[in-house]
């Protein structure tokens, strides 16, 4: 099998299902990526599993099948960490699963998408590395309430037992997404407000999401940073850049249209800012200042003349810029440590 | 009876009171509205009413003789609902209660307010279309908690307790509005975050409210809509509106005054945007630029060419109209796409 | 005793450690200030205090020891309340803490930052009265769930445990500082969406908090108020201001430098608005404008005339001042009440 390459990912998972057997949601214990074809080709016998990605549902016989051939790998980590979670799981009444995602193909079960975004957030994959194609159409709409996952068809009912039994069951979220801390909560990070971070966000160490901070999916923070505002889907911020109160970053599924917003490095969007292009490295927006990639920016060399008025969108991804509204004329201006002679170089190198 | 015309509404409830058994709130099934008299006539007659707007609280002698009378009505899908009703609460022993709303007059008790609000909720009648003369002053102050409605009275003993036995009293909101959630989920809706709608907000069938959108009361969204903004008190949003993230509309409560602000079909608030106006249709409000009644617009002909300058108050209600900062000369420009003719005309039409 | 100074703060409190002994947070019923030092110097002897800042674990003998010495006490209202306390920790078999602060030094316990946290917010101290010196430091970074307050280590499998058992842990904040509204919900105030308040807030009787405000520790509002906005660490806002939905207010933590931001009394900040120096009283800053300490200003007197263009730095603390951006020149300007060589004086009175 030395020549087999690994498979993308695999876990085991305990879920919910609606009245009807379909499943709302998984959660999974420690997914694995890129595992040896040769531990999930055991595991895979167990379960008849014929390759391919595929979500198949656990017995208790399944669990102690998969257990006994996992046991018979002595030199796996992965294994091991399997082995040990069929373990776990043997005294569990609850809906249990096995998703195996051979490779990263369209997603085709609700199962599947909850591995792929829990691997996000386990920060096991980065934002965009992830094939996400149709998830919208796979994820049902759920409630997220303190007695779990519910169908929104039996949410009525349920919420009027509940009070008449005297008890409050409490809605947290009506969503397709749930919120990322039900899952997994990443190592050396805070989220002062847990409901504002989707699952499938991407946090890394050293990331506090302050109240006014949010991630959507399929984004996030590469670690350390400070977030008091807004990542929309798809946008990935950079080490040492900090989001203030209130920024907002265009997402492509909210008006960004098809350019990935992305900052740099080391950048500062101030309060009640927002951002419309990719930034390069140590940037700065001033506070209150909304940046589109339409707006027309008066660009000054270091010594704080203009030197050209152009669109945002040509300064996407360049370095070293200080972006603000003119307080006395209320041009937007764009300060460079570049002499004019260099902003000229740069700025037409592909005419 | 045929001469008699319906009765506004009727609902049986489950609520919460306090130790000195006044009504904290209520919690109604299936609220109706437009009700034939005959059927609240009937029900009427089993629990001593005697026209007018009531509020009765119900035993299970009670609710067994208004299920007898309904029985007897065969022709009602009001009466077989409240029916209903009556059979699901027989076994409850929580604080159960009829109000019925024979015309719409200044609401006088806590469950005809919650009512009222319920109403709303289940997009049984619209923002506006309510009498809610006097809310503020009815509804007492309420911790909403995991172990449902506390007065705030007795909070801090039940928290002390709480804690002493080793559980935790969550308390989501301090406030004399819960949250929607708690009472009902419209059809066909999202909420990423419930603790931003308030119970009376109106979402229209397709409404998505995400992480950073807000809804207060009497207010909403005819759907479908993208609501990443915040909907204040009173103002409604047209079907196929998106509100940015961060977007502010200015509430009646909260400094826009005795204009009533309305966003008509088919806008874009940008991100970080604001509107001090009511808009008409196919209007775009920029990201980032916050547009209040007395904000001096430049109104831009077809060509670009400006026609005239007046308050953004005289363009209240008008339809495809752009409304950006200019960002060279940090002038509030309207685009419009009429003539400079049919600009005049239309501006000074009343003059 | 009669020349012995009060002690400055006693509490008894029930609280959560970890699965090493380690503290987690406290709780601490009925926090006393300004405290005879007879009435601690009874209860102190009772648990072994030896003077100075202590934290001291009580037991069901402890307990009964302070009781017994207070009981001898006939006319301290502390001596009464702090009795009572004990009475009411007799039968948890949850940790219990007495932590004494003799002086405001640097604290050295986390039941101690607690005790501080909690002063502030039951509105015995207000914000900057405190020692906080180090309390990032000393306080752990804690999962806040529906099972009370989990150290991280712990949580990933109470997670897994909680769902193979078909229950949802719920965590609500992962951070160093927990909801205030788990510690205490001052008088006369209402909090729309309790998870963005933090322990350590001062909120005067009359202060509503919507669903968009927040308030960090060490800072707040001095009652009555409406808040909309965001209150940064260290932020006091005096009575009768407003902060309208989404504005900002710069922190000493986050990017505001050494300057502590105020807002004096009967200020309006508008929607979206941000401030960045210190206000005086009867102050306005136009919806969407943010005002920080670089940006130029344009200074107008009562006629409308500009007198002066300064950084707005130079107009810290000042009151009667209306900040907006002309919305046709982009200039952001100042307006006052004052003639030009009032303002003269006024703005060089220190040159």
């Amino acid at each position: 099998m030395a020549d087999q390459s690994p498979i993308h990912s695999i876990a085991l998972g305990v879920g919910t299902k609606n009245q009807n057997g379909e499943w709302l949601e998984v959660f999974f214990a420690n997914p694995l990526i890129n595992v040896a074809s040769s531990v999930v080709a055991s595991l895979g016998k167990a379960i008849d599993w014929n390759g391919g990605n595929q979500t198949i549902e656990l017995t208790k016989e399944s669990l102690s099948a998969i257990s006994e051939a996992l046991g018979k790998i002595s030199d796996s980590d992965a294994a091991a960490q399997l082995k040990k979670t069929t373990e776990q799981f043997q005294n569990s009444s609850q809906p249990l699963v096995a998703v195996i995602i051979e490779k990263d193909l369209d997603p085709q079960t609700v199962p599947e998408v909850y591995l792929k975004l829990q691997l996000l957030s386990h920060c096991l994959v980065k934002p965009h590395e992830l094939n996400l194609n149709g998830i919208f159409g796979l994820l049902p709409n759920v409630a997220w309430t303190n007695q779990g996952a519910i169908d929104l068809q039996e949410l009525p009912q349920r919420q009027l037992d509940a009070r008449l039994k005297g008890e409050t069951l409490q809605i947290y979220t009506v969503d397709k997404f749930p919120k990322m801390t039900d899952y997994v909560v990443p190592k050396g990070v805070r989220i002062a407000a847990t409901s504002r971070v989707r699952l499938g966000a991407y946090l890394g160490e050293g990331t506090t999401i302050m109240h006014e901070g949010f991630v959507n999916f399929n984004a996030g923070t590469m670690g350390p940073n400070m977030v008091e505002g807004r990542i929309s889907a798809g946008v990935i911020i950079g080490a040492g850049s900090d989001l203030g109160g209130g920024c907002s970053t265009m997402g492509t599924l909210s008006g960004g249209g098809q350019t990935i917003i992305s900052v740099g490095k080391d950048c500062l969007l101030g309060a009640n800012a927002g951002l419309g292009i990719p930034l390069g490295d140590r940037c700065t927006i001033e506070a209150g200042l909304y940046l589109t990639a339409a707006s027309k920016v008066s660009v000054l060399d270091q010594a704080g003349k203009v030197v050209e008025v152009l669109k945002a969108a040509k300064l996407s991804g360049k370095s070293d810029l200080l972006f603000r509204r003119n307080s006395q004329t209320g041009t937007i201006e764009c300060l460079t440590n570049k002499s004019a002679i260099e902003l000229n170089t740069e700025l037409h190198a592909n005419n």
